[in-house]
């Protein structure tokens, strides 16, 4: 019987074993995409405890509790202490087994803190205090846990009339990990309510610069926060779409369309918002691809189903789920624009609904392209539900049956916490034993353990995101 | 080698067979969703042969002999013996190697009748013997049958015009195990043909004893029923739909769509059909909110797909399959019209289509409410042609990813035979089963297992449908 | 450890050899869908070198060394060498790890030229040699390819303008191994375009002697050519869809959608085609099922993504992909049309999203008929994409559980090469390992293991398409 969550967790073989601590264990983590929140790393922020660095905007766990019937006041209410939600947590922790919450939260108590204890009711207060004072006066804060896992870049998520102070102030200091500007526009494509999207227009003209009266002085004033956060390292955007947007638009149409909800303050009709954000997209794909920078989508989510709790807790606090988008043809068409001009760059794109992932997986293959080297069209890492065991051995294995797995740029932690790290532990495990099952199995040649560790594990666990990004 | 059927049948590791023979294996039995015919447990019907109780009415069996070639003489036939009919049976039996079919029927041979040989041709006349023996001259009546698998609940399926005589007499006989009916309004909401609806309307008002001239009036009329149900011991509703319904409506749009139906006999448009069904699931599930029951949707199914065989046969007797309708959208509206007036009750949600199995785990927790216990909304177990294994474990996979298995309330026959209970048993197994693996492979800690045994098995299995639906 | 692509390639335990080597391995290929070039077997094709045979045309190679950054000079490019091609793909080989490439190419190269070692830039320019050399001087020609791989029957796929001379003369040759023609009509659908389907249908009425001036003289001239195709042997039709169609027509309908297109030269409407696609398919569906030939569809593709790269090399090159189409209403319906008249023959449903899996293998049930004997209605083997280890074996477990494995009609190649043909064996090591694997398992039982290579797997294999065509 293995043994819970020791060395050789989640690697079922002995060629796993060996592929996974011979060539992946000791890589560095190229961290792509994260959420992370840039005053915390620019103040080398001190938690003060772990239910602060731990429950505090963790939507996941925030889920899981709400399943087990705990009341919306351990979880996120004002009235109760630090201490009593970490209680409730705790009590929950036994009933997430099966969850990848179960192997998340073990893990992380294991690797940051040594903790190698089962969170339950019997252990919270002993696990509560030594990890609370290992982050209140140990090596832990934002920077050194970013050191303790030995991350080397970080991407964050901004948006373009962010002014980015905390990324320079990271540099400035010298700090020896980066910490990139991801492009993310949403906001700048919002468009379903007039005075909101009036309200930002204008604060780009202000932070840019320039003086917008109509759609051409939009992206021109796009272009220069483009130019600026590349100046401060960006090198790739993002965007959260529910569906990919492909109607067809005249550059007259998107300027009356404008000129209909910035000047006149007008409701735009669903047939103009999606011609609107059509032409938006491609218009920041084409600066994506001329400054060399990475495009990605996460695409299928519906958000903020509950209407009360939206009310009450804002959004991101865990009520958001998969949707079920009909998408290929938007999608096939939307690349097809891009590339009919030749400004199709590198692109990332990440699905919700795993029953997407064959269908994304060969989409890839439409519009790779020799002339920009290996795997120019990537597919996305296992995201946000699929982030876990089940969903990444899925996403890995319709990618390489459809696909190249080798050309894979591989794992991201997407989190806002300084505690995720591991999950790029749990990600290279997972990929080590299938690789080392189908070895096993024969159904990769033994002898080729070498290549397949030097080849695909190191490339998929870092080299491939190293050479891709041109950090 | 395992052996086929024995006692660690579908238990594939030593841990598996513990947690199944220390912790599941003699727990009572609640049958919360089934279609037995509430007549014969009143009047503890006697099966005169195997055929009887195994054949009539089984279109599963049905739809792998004609896949098998048989023809429909021996299938549904009036013309045929019993005897035939079971010989025709067990000439595909062999053939549905790999289908579910084949597990079920050796299970039930075995423990209802003790009967441990393969069924075939050859062994056709001794088992058809044997069986129908035990059936004619034994103990294994409708209510014998019911005691032999150690049911405690079962819960039927009834129109709200229903008079439940059967279930009154149930109880006052004092039998031991209880028979509660559910409350299965579909003909209420089947607006699409006029004559139809009056007529059930007019029954509707004859049983209620509310003159109905408005919908105010068929909303009180079934309030009334609603308030039957509940005196007889309905705790549980039950909707059979093919997509949700989520329109906004009016109070004046929808007493004037009746008025158009009931009043005038006239056809309604498809937006009027989806308006007045989206009324009616939305009063029915305040109804069953403010009387504490759950509510059951089982979504999805496109019925009776052979017009030709629909003629000559009716409904429910094999022509019918799985659909892929778009549903999220809609399920998260017509949740959250409910949960933004606080009405959401308890909630169990059935897809037909594995694909949306993923969809629907992450959909219950945007609704997940701590003020309601554990596990409010539920995402109801491998549905019709998802019950069998492969259907069961990638629901519990997916609940278990994207929720927690630990609150499941777990299995259900949702048949019309009395032989169907070793289902309850096949389920535990395969729930077992993948526990088991689960910690021989480390994926869960091997020091937890009486955890797992008493806090996740039994509950699933037994103790979670004991409180959750509080009969 | 396993060896990998030995004689027990993909059979995990000794029950899944058995099966294989006592029942699987020895039986005759009856590949009924492929896309070899009739010419090549009438003349019985001699390869120059292993570049024309492998990588001419085989657009899978070409995606794979699209996303691996190969330059396209060196895939489709005029300016390169047959050697300069091999040795880029050579390159990509050991990056196709996981990718059914790997084992394909593998397999290819041991079955028929007896290499057995790896493909990659170290041992390219040997195997280059060695497998040249057998193709240019030995007895692997086309025809002696088809006999090396122990071939009864191949249907090719033709368009039913085709002459069909190819076919005649292999049958004057007095070939050993059939090659018969399959009617695959799609042109005479492709009403998109006016001045090609005018063109389209004077042809027609010029190779089958019909004056065409009506909707009528359609179908006459294509039930000419539809019993010609008879008369050379064809049993099969087979239909390249995006969708299901099942729209309601009138007879004046089509006939007046028919003058619009034909006549006036002028384009239709979205309406008007599908009306018109359905009233086609409804002609085609009625001949083939009075003719007692078997219709196949293979829906779901969304083809020639990307526009530029379509306008450099046409269609077929590697830039189709799979979509998500909602289709289950329509199937089904079409289904029913043609089975209320009594009309649906023998019908294979190939999907290419595999998210459609569970939907088709219920739909087969629903039009399974006695009166036509075992497994009227089948689910196609796993298409395109899904043609893989991981494909198939979600294809076989869907139908397994709901449907009858045992009655399926098996593998097919749907290629274009005469080195695909160990696709076959594939498919029956993936078919024996899952039988096997649930023998051991105790899911079956060990004692009808004769049983389930004599009535499963060589029926699977060979003698479900031997009886279900009738060639």
């Amino acid at each position: 019987m293995k043994q819970f969550n020791d060395e050789n967790f989640l690697l079922e073989t002995s060629t796993a074993q060996r592929l996974y601590h011979e060539y992946a264990e000791g890589l560095p983590i190229i961290d792509y995409h994260c959420h992370l929140i840039p005053e915390y790393v620019a103040n080398d922020h001190r938690f003060p405890n772990l239910s602060k660095i731990w429950l505090e905007g963790d939507h996941y766990k925030w889920r899981a509790m709400r399943t087990n019937g705990v009341d919306e006041r351990f979880i996120t209410g004002k009235d109760t202490t630090d201490w009593e939600k970490f209680e409730k947590w705790a009590e929950t922790v036994p009933y997430t087994m099966r969850n990848p919450l179960y192997h998340w939260s073990h893990l992380e108590l294991k690797t940051a803190f040594g903790v190698e204890k089962l969170l339950n009711p019997s252990t919270a207060r002993e696990i509560y205090d030594v990890c609370s004072d290992k982050l209140a006066n140990g090596e832990l804060t934002a920077r050194g846990l970013m050191r303790h896992y030995n991350v080397e870049v970080v991407c964050t998520t901004d948006d373009p009339v962010d002014s980015l102070e905390y990324h320079k102030k990271v540099k400035d200091d010298g700090f020896e990990i980066r910490m990139l500007p991801t492009w993310r526009p949403d906001k700048a494509m919002a468009v379903e309510c007039p005075a909101d999207y009036q309200a930002y227009i204008r604060q780009l003209a202000e932070v840019s610069g320039v003086q917008i009266s109509s759609f051409d002085n939009v992206i021109e004033a796009l272009k220069v926060r483009h130019d600026f956060f590349e100046s401060v390292g960006c090198r790739l955007s993002d965007h959260g779409i529910e569906e990919f947007y492909a109607e067809e638009y005249t550059k007259d149409e998107i300027d009356a369309i404008f000129n209909k909800i910035y000047k006149n303050g007008e409701e735009l009709t669903v047939a103009e918002i999606k011609k609107f954000k059509t032409a938006m997209m491609v218009e920041f794909a084409i600066m994506d691809h001329d400054s060399g920078w990475t495009q990605q989508f996460h695409y299928g989510a519906i958000r903020n189903n509950n209407s009360r709790m939206m009310a009450q807790l804002g959004p991101d606090t865990g009520f958001d789920s998969i949707g079920d988008f009909t998408v290929a043809k938007k999608m096939s068409k939307f690349l097809d624009m891009l590339a009919s001009q030749d400004k199709l760059g590198k692109t990332i794109i990440y699905n919700l609904n795993p029953r997407d992932n064959e269908l994304v997986a060969t989409m890839l293959g439409n519009f790779q392209d020799g002339r920009y080297g290996a795997g120019k069209i990537q597919f996305g890492s296992g995201w946000w539900f699929l982030d876990q065991k089940d969903g990444m051995e899925k996403q890995m294995t319709a990618l390489s049956n459809l696909g190249l797995l080798s050309r894979f740029v591989g794992m991201l932690t997407d989190s806002r916490s300084f505690l995720s790290y591991p999950r790029h532990e749990y990600f290279r495990r997972t990929l080590c034993n299938l690789l080392g099952n189908d070895i096993e199995k024969g159904l990769l040649p033994a002898s080729e353990l070498d290549f397949i560790g030097k080849e695909i594990v190191t490339k998929v666990c870092y080299g491939n995101a190293k050479e891709y990004f041109k950090f």
